[in-house]
């Protein structure tokens, strides 16, 4: 397989997109990436685009090729993945995978969504979608009482009293929103305090407001090629030298949700291919949906031993300056998550990371950086792996 | 880029799907591709579907996910791939690329969709999210209405009076349920005559209820490996021996729906990668979705002269037995046309012509065959060329 590196990445700023519809958030994300690569939409060979529900959102299909159009890219092949919000990390392994043959030397991956909008009664309704819709989804299930679940299952499978979980949990909440508050992209650009956690509303119990990321609208984009490309392109270079990703059925098939097993078969994927350890990581922009779900990703990456996510986070171990920072741009709880672009607004972060341009919020010396995006009930992950040089 | 073969294909028999859902579609074909590759589900290493509609139809998101899970493959990467009508071919694409990487020896494209439960009011109206949202789904455009459109352009660009193309296009309706009459997997099994034809009811003028095809429930599926695993699975070798996609955007951006932009240069992909000219194709399965999309298709595929598929196709060459079959599985037409799952539907009867086990329907010595599928308002094209033996 051929190298395969980064040459741009663009975002917009994530929240409520009131008046620009998904094409339009998609084609400043794109514009973005494709200039900062110092190339023309006429240089790309071809566009993915990882999208969740914007079909459902905005009624329409075949939304790469419209995508594609939208900003003038000439006729190009153009493919919608969609694997819930794992949907933009998705886009990136396969446009990894069109550069890796040699069939192309730029492709153009990207995500956008507009949840804001969606015509069914809230997003929790939207989301619920992605459990199995005939043996699951009717149950009454939600992804918060999902994220509750595996509160309740963490708290007892590693014997940590359900108030000692709380405080870890708000110690996730405080750090995103410090971090965020760093990041001129991010949805919530506020800190908060403990009092302010404590006191949110309880949304399904354990978890409260602030323990929830809110569903946003935003695009993202990155521009990917071949290193003798990347070579012309650009003096900061950043290659992927791992992607992996997994799947799994719905609840019913997955005994501990404490423990997601696609992860671990995903990141191992990654980690083999890149010929590292977690050990060799920097820094980690991971899934987090709900503030339990950071440290259980912390722990499936293989940066923590398995129930001490917790301990490590309260050690301040993954603030930026730590050993191991996490979601130094705010995370999906900060940062927001507009599902089908979070992917890639993480590898935008650690592509900034790794370039060293991330100003206050910047991993010093970050060399090597993970990505991890989840989609529906643990069903589908992703994970990729970045590195700073040639 | 390593070369890839076909090592087994499955499709379930269209039609209309009372009970089983989506998945059990999906589950049924996919064990026939796997069981004719003499391999076990634990074998595969990563699943692509194509489908369209399936979260508006059903409500399920992360379908790839739950499909994998339904009949048991291993965790396996699963990923979603949406181009409207073309969804199928874009996963044999993007099958392809994974194999041609060296990054996985077997891979499961499939394609599944079950319209017939739309809660949209009709198919026509589901369909019409191809259509820009924003621009153009709105104005009362209908896909009938596209192509009707198409017949009139058609028609004036090459001064062929609408009599004479409708009687062109009445042949192309018989052909469909004539050859489909020799399959068992079609949904119309039963030849029509030309006067059921004349008498059928208008739908969008000129089309009539013969010249459209009807909006199906079905899942296919193709085994798809490197040609060292193919030489331990296989007596029947079948190549991919080129794969071609392109895009456009809505309506407003094509002057000419006679002759869609995409499509040229997809196949023009395909052909070069094969090495090959439109004279080196034998038999062809082409998206012929209305009567009139067959003529226009069978000319951009440069397989006739522009404005003369209708004579070529008078004088019998697009027959069984003629010097250019094309749909002899029926068609869209007459097997029906189950969005996601088409293009690979296309790919299983090729790959069958090329094995020589269709029976009545077969192309005699039928060695290189070609597909072609169009999603959206022509935004979408892939081709497919599949070749013979080793």
């Amino acid at each position: 397989m051929r190298e395969v590196y980064v040459a741009g990445v663009g975002m917009t700023k994530f929240g409520r997109s009131e008046f620009k519809s998904q094409l339009e958030l998609f084609g400043e994300a794109a514009m973005d990436a494709i200039n900062e690569s110092n190339l023309k939409p006429k240089d790309i060979e071809a566009l993915f685009v990882g999208n969740a529900n914007g079909d459902i959102n905005e009624g329409i299909t075949v939304l790469a090729s419209h995508a594609a159009a939208e900003i003038g890219l000439n006729h190009v092949p153009a493919i919608k993945l969609e694997g819930a919000c794992s949907s933009g990390t998705v886009a990136i392994v396969n446009a990894f995978m069109w550069i890796a043959s040699g069939y192309a030397d730029i492709v153009l991956a990207s995500g956008c969504e507009r949840n804001t909008v969606t015509p069914t009664a809230d997003a929790t309704r939207l989301m619920n979608s992605g459990n199995h819709h005939r043996y699951e989804a009717g149950t009454g299930i939600t992804f918060p009482g999902l994220f509750a679940m595996m509160c309740h299952m963490y708290s007892h499978k590693y014997n940590i009293p359900l108030p000692q979980l709380k405080e870890y949990m708000c110690m996730v909440a405080m750090k995103a929103h410090k971090n965020g508050a760093k990041n001129p992209k991010a949805q919530f650009q506020k800190e908060i305090t403990r009092e302010q956690y404590v006191n949110s509303a309880m949304i399904a119990s354990p978890l409260q407001m602030f323990d929830c990321c809110p569903i946003s609208d935003g695009a993202s984009a990155m521009v990917v090629c071949s290193k003798e490309v990347a070579k012309k392109l650009t003096n900061k270079p950043v290659q992927i030298v791992g992607v992996g990703q997994a799947s799994s059925g719905g609840l019913s098939t997955q005994k501990d949700y404490s423990r997601p097993i696609a992860r671990e078969i995903s990141v191992q994927k990654a980690y083999k291919m890149a010929g590292l350890t977690p050990k060799d990581i920097n820094v980690v922009e991971l899934h987090d949906c709900f503030t339990i779900a950071e440290i259980v990703a912390s722990e499936g990456l293989g940066l923590f031993d398995f129930g001490t996510g917790g301990q490590a986070l309260a050690r301040g171990e993954t603030q930026i300056g730590g050993r191991m920072p996490i979601n130094p741009s705010g995370g999906l709880k900060s940062k927001g998550h507009p599902v089908g672009a979070t992917g890639i607004a993480q590898g935008y972060e650690i592509v900034n990371q790794l370039r060293g341009i991330c100003g206050q919020r910047q991993v010093e010396g970050a060399k090597i950086g993970l990505t991890d995006t989840l989609g529906g009930p643990f069903a589908s992950i992703a994970n990729i792996i970045y590195k700073r040089g040639w």
